[in-house]
């Protein structure tokens, strides 16, 4: 029963970091759910695929800074509500492979989670002014906190 | 042959409204670019649908304000980069929708395309300010040419 508390607390604590009262409102089911997580990180890997091409062929920064932005925005847009408990199972687009240790251990998601948000924040600041080493630099600082969150929380095939 | 050069223009015409460099550097699989579509509009609709549920139960400034932004950095982010020449057919997530029409008819497809974009900026000026119903007209404005464009390019089931 106290797990239980503490693992709800958890997850009302990431969604608050994300800060969206989607949930409180509405209760789209968890195969949904699960549908727009997949399709927004495919969506910012899609963004982080031209921002890779770009840095190693030729910076191009209004390519850079377009891309920053969209990945900047959705960051921001409150994605902890596309982790609502018992979205750890079930199939969107396919099974998701997201592990329960997200919830169970929800302090290290909250820390990934607001270290993702800072690093897309100052990703699109840097992008926008600063020379393409620099930003070659913070690109790395913020795909490091996606493997993060992959190495902790991604089941491997 | 002459049709060809102008559907070819066409494309082109589009790709360079959206702004993005990405098809002249690498060739992603059709495929793969309408999985990025599909996973693009999934997201917006996402971020839609929160929109709806405040406009409707309440207005939350900050969650409209923050799906508002997601979506326009979207917008402007190049997505005419995701409809290459040839995504008519194949298969992203499910089998695409798109009609072929939409290479045939670039002049409309940029018409909607450039409406899409611009709503979708005044939507987000607008979110961040101005009263609910305000809001509202414009997020009709805005879903608006998301309708256009179905009605004109979708495929029916």
């Amino acid at each position: 029963m106290q797990q239980r508390f503490r693992k709800t607390c958890g997850a009302l604590a990431l969604l608050g970091l994300f800060s969206t009262g989607v949930l409180a409102q509405e209760a789209p089911k968890p195969e949904q759910i699960i549908k727009w997580r997949q399709s927004v990180y495919q969506a910012i890997g899609w963004e982080c695929g031209r921002i890779r091409i770009s840095l190693d062929k030729g910076f191009d920064r209004e390519e850079v800074k377009k891309a920053a932005d969209a990945i900047a925005a959705l960051a921001n847009s409150g994605l902890g509500a596309l982790y609502a408990p018992g979205t750890d199972k079930g199939k969107g687009w396919h099974d998701t492979t997201l592990k329960a240790e997200f919830f169970s251990n929800s302090a290290k998601a909250t820390e990934i989670a607001r270290d993702f948000v800072k690093e897309a924040n100052d990703f699109a600041k840097i992008a926008a002014t600063r020379d393409a080493e620099t930003v070659k630099t913070q690109f790395g600082k913020l795909t490091q906190t996606c493997k993060s969150c992959h190495d902790e929380f991604r089941k491997r095939d």
